[in-house]
């Protein structure tokens, strides 16, 4: 008997007692497939379609123009970004829902960088997400490398390279890759005592662990409204700053939405006070209402609970590919440590890209990210222990038969 | 007998000639309420609910991460731009359909400036959509003076002032407030024999008038989607460069979509070929499934019949205006010459904000801008000739009665 079948009774012990599994029926979720890629794109909320419907044909059809005012949409990026902000331990005033997380980088790294004159460095890791590490090279590139220098540092030298010549150190919590977490209390505290600036990609952290900026005392961050936050696809991203920055910062994205007093139309930029000065063009109402429907699963959810969810369909997850010898040539590439792991199990084999698309057409969407690693989300709102289970014993499947070797697995698409 | 009266026959023939009356049916407009607003928020298209329906309930419900693949969500932003390309007289692969309007700018400026590294001036018009403006300071604040100068001059003053300092022309084609409408070839050419680039905005030109930026040999532009292309609250925008600078242009907003190999991840970042390095972050497929429903409706318009009707329209507005005792102490805001007028029609009044808010309070939604004008939008494509008289009756209702005198008409919102 396999460990799968061992722990059948089990594993259906611990759905009964699962506290979120009532949250599960707020999803659309296909019948029969297992979404491993909820920290890639999270899932369709149900009540998504029906709010979205509201604003296309009631707010934009029948209101037009003036749902600017009477339906708030003017509001949507400050109320919105308050909602993430009771997500990311953020105070009140300080998250604004907005653009791009690559664009809201360049205008946190150019405000922090202002804040810090007499410094240049811009320290992160080489294993960051590369937008972090490109927008850092186009702000270098385009004010000059004596006033912006990205250092991309392995995470071994990392610590060590927090010194005062350091500006700003830009990290992101959980490694897409493998979902290792960084220690940002810590590691903020060590910027801090450099005199450097902390800003923290929240991507793969905003709706999967428990994040606490201002505990961390974290002066800036940034992330995703598209993955765990599940806000549809291409999302509007979030931007935070602490508020005992808020009056001494300057971004250069300067669009009409960030003007203290937009609607007056003055020829000189002034900035609005607060967090709206990061706000530049004409936000999307469809993509924002999109979201703000997807955080309304939220309202009610403590996130320690997510997290312990989380960390227990993890465990199941290395269980049962540890103890199968037909998964043998997996390697875990998460941590195994609670402690620095995110929300996401990942393992390594050579020929991860054909057989996670094996996997995929077997009804189990995980990914593929570069070299070799089989990546799953671990996503507590909707996920059941008896999902790991089966989507460790479809795994099996695919390695068994080795259907993983037909030549369509092994075909490159643009996007994996 | 009024005026209007007079005409009600001949206006009647001409919706009856109308080659373009059989588009209004593509709108979903509210009965009795004439929408002169559209060069603000475009109305709903009939189409759009449905295919926004689908692309939520079906390619994000059920098809997943997938549909970045089988749902081509990948390929939208340079699928709507060549849409785009097609209405402003633009070559293929030159349009892209990113971001917003101010954040465009802030690329194509930074772009625009390293071509011309010998000059720093950023000539634009103190007239200017002020995010414009602000989008320059922005920039001029990040990379200092004396790399980048705002120089914003009045109109009269603008042709001399195009001299060998200036790097960028930055204009945009028709002016939001009165809707006079700048030569662009003349001006892009006075340009080039300054050896400087020509950046349009054309957020009152694209789906308004007749653009046609290669025969103008236009160097760069940028656009909006939510006004005349009628792509929803907040679309997202348009960005153009000329062929002949692809190979030679660095923009700051290095975000991963603008990668030559995004799903390779690499650490460094390498633009990727042509219009696709001025994509930065990932872009919303909400929003961008909205406008590109919106293009249909201009799959089989001819601009130039576009244009036409526009005039007409216009035309009829001021005369009946003009020729209505009640309404004298309104004064034409906008060209009464045809050659240098977009597609708005507009009116000082000293008392123009009150009046605005009880016309729309009439159901004639037009709007108010700093100081004293009173702004309508003229958008062909579902407007007939009949609610222009129907609108300028209730105009001379409003004054007539003086019912704009009323409280509730001079309280200002927040948007207007």
């Amino acid at each position: 008997m396999s460990i799968i079948e061992e722990k059948r009774d089990e594993i259906s012990s611990m759905d009964a007692a699962d506290p979120l599994a009532h949250l599960r029926e707020k999803f659309v979720l296909n019948a029969d497939e297992i979404y491993l890629d909820g920290n890639s794109l999270g899932p369709l909320p149900k009540a998504t379609p029906e709010r979205l419907a509201r604003v296309i044909e009631s707010e934009w059809g029948k209101d037009l123009i003036r749902s600017w005012n009477t339906n708030h949409w003017i509001d949507y990026p400050a109320r919105i970004g308050e909602r993430i902000a009771k997500i990311i331990g953020a105070a009140p005033g300080t998250t604004l829902c907005v653009d791009s997380v690559s664009n809201n980088l360049f205008k946190l790294l150019a405000a922090a960088l202002a804040l810090r004159p007499e410094r240049r460095v811009i320290l992160s890791l080489d294993n960051n997400f590369p937008t972090d590490l490109y927008i850092a090279q186009g702000l270098q590139s385009l004010i000059g490398r004596d006033r912006c220098e990205l250092r991309a540092e392995s995470q071994d030298a990392l610590e060590s390279a927090i010194d005062e010549s350091v500006a700003v150190v830009m990290l992101t919590e959980v490694n897409f890759r493998t979902g290792e977490r960084l220690p940002m209390k810590t590691l903020t505290q060590r910027a801090h005592d450099a005199g450097a600036l902390a800003l923290w990609d929240l991507s793969h952290s905003a709706g999967a662990v428990p994040v606490a900026l201002e505990d961390c005392d974290a002066d800036f961050a940034v992330g995703c409204g598209y993955k765990f936050l599940n806000g549809g696809p291409g999302a509007p991203a979030f931007l935070y700053a602490a508020s005992r920055h808020h009056d001494h910062l300057t971004q250069p994205l300067t669009g009409w939405m960030g003007h203290a007093r937009p609607f007056d139309f003055p020829l000189a930029y002034e900035p609005a006070p607060g967090i709206q000065r990061f706000a530049s063009g004409t936000p999307s109402i469809l993509a924002m209402a999109a979201l703000d429907s997807a955080l309304d699963v939220f309202d009610d959810v403590d996130m320690r609970a997510v997290r312990e969810k989380s960390l227990a369909l993890s465990d199941l997850f290395i269980e049962l590919v540890e103890s199968s010898p037909v998964l043998k040539e997996l390697s875990l590439a998460s941590p195994r440590d609670h402690s620095i792991r995110g929300s996401q199990v990942c393992f390594r084999h050579p020929n991860a890209f054909p057989m996670i698309q094996a996997l995929i057409a077997e009804g189990v969407i995980g990914d593929f990210r570069e070299p070799d690693i089989l990546r799953f989300g671990i996503t507590p709102l909707y996920l059941r222990y008896a999902d790991i289970a089966e989507a460790v014993k479809r795994l099996e499947g695919i390695v068994e038969t080795g259907r993983w070797r037909e030549p369509v697995f092994n075909e490159r698409s643009k996007v994996t």
